[in-house]
């Protein structure tokens, strides 16, 4: 039964996923369309709406006192703007031919099926366990979501021992090590790189290490966890190498996550290599003209390399929202891509890179020279300049931007917004040179840093003609 | 007589001004070629050489405690490399068809003449002192160079009075008042204009007021000084209005500066609307091969308008050095022109601008719609997110972007960087969403505020179809 009969012009759209891209294109929609044609059906599995996952390790760390505070939108206050969603409700099954969904009540055990004119597919990622012994063992924890965060925080207020191992050095790994430290942890991070960030190149990682140790983090560089012990009680007790043990009172996962598409691959949807949804630009899931996809769940095109890449990340998946919510409520956008940008502050150094590594520059077949400078936040002169290392990648003879990474004090990691700018539009480093960029002496030296590096980025392309 | 015959190969570049872009230049020529090659001699008439003009105010404020933290190079120290730079030492005439200088040493009254190979013109701008009674009195300041800065606090340690009028309410004249209230005085802004900072549309320079009110400053707008009273020591005593006097023992100039041209004026070299020198985008003086001229004393191209502007800034002066020296030394460079950007931090505001303003976009013929959204520097939750008013400029139908204005707290005006850059790249407003900025809770909410303001504007672009 196809549910769209006999409902005359009113269109169903239909949500899967409850937070940021979900949400965002339900929201949008909205405003796009009154309820009178167009209604709108979301289904969460979880008890959160709309929060910001990005925000759990400076919950867990303290810097953020109450949960409800990562929380953008209740339930409440999505229904109250005419959408429909329906929490502890989890979809099972997509029937794209016959344009329904079947979801389950989580509290009743109750199935049903929902039709849709429309399809929106923003069932996020999950956070990789590796199959290894003990790992769901009580006490190991992921921090994908709030659900995870609280359970994380319920160990921790459970547990006497104060020795906690971080498994994985990406940015939540550091920023949980960071909040476990906050906390009076004594943290063990065991990482499978010999730096840690791995979304940086080594040599700018090698400054994170040293920032990491410098908090009293110990680091296990170039090290595989093959187990995870138990004690008499059940519980984990330590993580284990080839090597070594590390006892623990308490284990955090922070080795990635993975889009989580099992829904969309079984429905018969197009996935990418790595497992994430295919669309075109206006978030369309390729072939598919009523079904949408976005967040954490898809794949998106690396404007840099060419190639498709995925991200999770709340501020794409608002914009995939906003994309898809404008296009099924009838309007037209698009999203054209990303230039992989990201920052973080852990361990009093802020972080940041666009673009591409030297990895992805050669595996996307281009060459390139590397300039790399120190430079400082302000004018020498003035109070409070902090110093910050700038490498900057440059396409060998044409002199286009590749990509740049910063490490450093206060004021370096939002700079790299200039080089995301400038990525997309294809400048070369040598155009950057002359870039009119803010300058007065609390803000930075005459030569902004990222344009010192731009400077000697220009002489490493000449050099390599 | 011309004296590059019989010097056989080696060439004399002769450098007219021994701050940023002069010494820029000279620094950038010796890198390029060694003193076998090229002769280099750099005249100066004060005491000073390549030091922080814009770090004056901070500088006579306190923040800055030392004179010599803002000179990035002594003369003995550019004669270390092999510059003949030759202090309190005035150029008074620049013979072109002779291809000689003119200059006379201040302390010992000896002129003589100088031959060159290649000239820079480097002689910056003077500040407008207004041709009114008085304005040559005692305690009259303007702040221009090292030497003014250290005239305005010998007056300021010589004065028991405690009551300061700022004439002029722009960058350097707000910037001065901030300064002298931090030093205690009970400070008055005599402005000719309704709001301070006339760099920005008055809708937000209205912010700024507001400000410089709460620090105690009082505000007198839309007034017109018409003389400078002087007391029975000669000294100022009051500033005058045609409705008012306001007691003052010291009177700080911050109407604006223009360049300082009347050397290349008598030398019949061209010049702009706006008396600044005009060059071609390598830098050289339009019409003369082998004569250069940057930074204060020149007119540049505004890309987005396609006019030429006057804009007196150490970045733009220091980029320009660069270029000359680059050419002047036998490379290639270009500086291909400006976007207007400028970035402030007074009380306790952060104050940015790029692209045009309001009346700019109508002077150049550009019909736009405007947007102004309110913002936080970091996600809501975040402990210490600050807010900031973002007003963006669109171009009609195209939706080009055209400008925008920052002003706010912490993390406010740095912002505008990116907006600098996708005016270089001549992006739209719609293209500007999807931009790759840099998303963590420390740094920004998910969308970050230009992008909130990007969204805004693509409505409006679509309201003015």
């Amino acid at each position: 039964m196809n549910m769209s009969l006999g409902r005359g012009a009113r269109e169903r759209l239909v949500v899967i996923g409850g937070d940021a891209a979900g949400m965002s294109a339900a929201s949008q929609a909205r405003r796009m369309r009154p309820s009178a044609e167009l209604e709108i059906v979301a289904f969460e599995r979880g008890r959160f709406s709309s929060y910001s996952a990005c925000g759990i390790p400076y919950w867990v760390g303290g810097d953020v006192p109450d949960r409800d505070r990562l929380i953008a939108r209740t339930p409440e206050e999505h229904r109250a703007r005419g959408i429909d969603l329906r929490m502890r409700t989890e979809v099972l099954e997509i029937d794209v031919p016959g344009q329904r969904v079947r979801a389950r009540d989580l509290e009743t055990g109750a199935e049903s099926w929902t039709s849709y004119d429309k399809l929106v597919i923003a069932t996020g990622a999950r956070p990789v366990r590796p199959e290894l012994p003990g790992v769901d063992a009580p006490g190991v924890h992921g921090v994908q979501t709030l659900d995870d965060g609280q359970a994380l925080l319920d160990t921790l207020a459970g547990t006497e021992g104060r020795r906690a191992v971080v498994v994985g050095a990406g940015y939540i790994g550091v920023e949980m090590a960071e909040a476990l430290i906050n906390r009076g942890y004594r943290v063990t991070v065991v990482n499978r790189g010999a730096e840690p960030m791995s979304t940086l190149d080594a040599d700018m990682g090698r400054l994170v290490h040293r920032a990491m140790t410098g908090l009293g983090i110990t680091m296990v560089d170039d090290a595989e966890v093959t187990a995870f012990r138990t004690g008499d009680d059940g519980r984990v007790s330590a993580v284990a190498t080839a090597d070594a043990e590390y006892p623990a009172d308490v284990v955090v996962l922070g080795i990635g996550v993975r889009p989580q598409t099992s829904l969309a691959r079984a429905a018969g949807l197009p996935l990418g290599d790595r497992q994430g949804l295919l669309t075109d630009l206006a978030m369309r899931v390729r072939g598919h003209e009523n079904v949408f996809a976005g967040g954490d769940c898809v794949e998106v095109l690396d404007l840099v390399s060419g190639q498709q890449r995925h991200i999770a990340l709340g501020t794409h998946a608002n914009k995939h929202g906003q994309v898809i919510g404008t296009n099924a409520g009838g309007g037209y956008a698009t999203f054209p891509g990303v230039v992989g940008t990201a920052v973080s502050k852990v361990c009093g150094l802020e972080i940041a890179r666009t673009g591409l590594r030297e990895k992805d520059a050669r595996r996307a077949g281009l060459q390139y020279v590397t300039a790399t400078v120190e430079s400082t936040s302000r004018a020498g002169y003035y109070p409070g300049a902090g110093t910050m290392t700038v490498k900057m990648l440059a396409e060998r003879r044409t002199g286009r931007l590749l990509g740049v990474q910063i490490v450093g004090g206060e004021g370096a990691a939002k700079r790299v917004d200039v080089a995301a700018v400038a990525l997309t539009a294809g400048m070369t480093v040598e155009r950057m040179t002359s870039l009119d960029l803010g300058y007065a002496p609390p803000f930075s030296p005459v030569w902004d840093p990222v344009l010192v590096a731009a400077r000697k980025a220009v002489k490493a392309v000449a050099a390599a003609l």
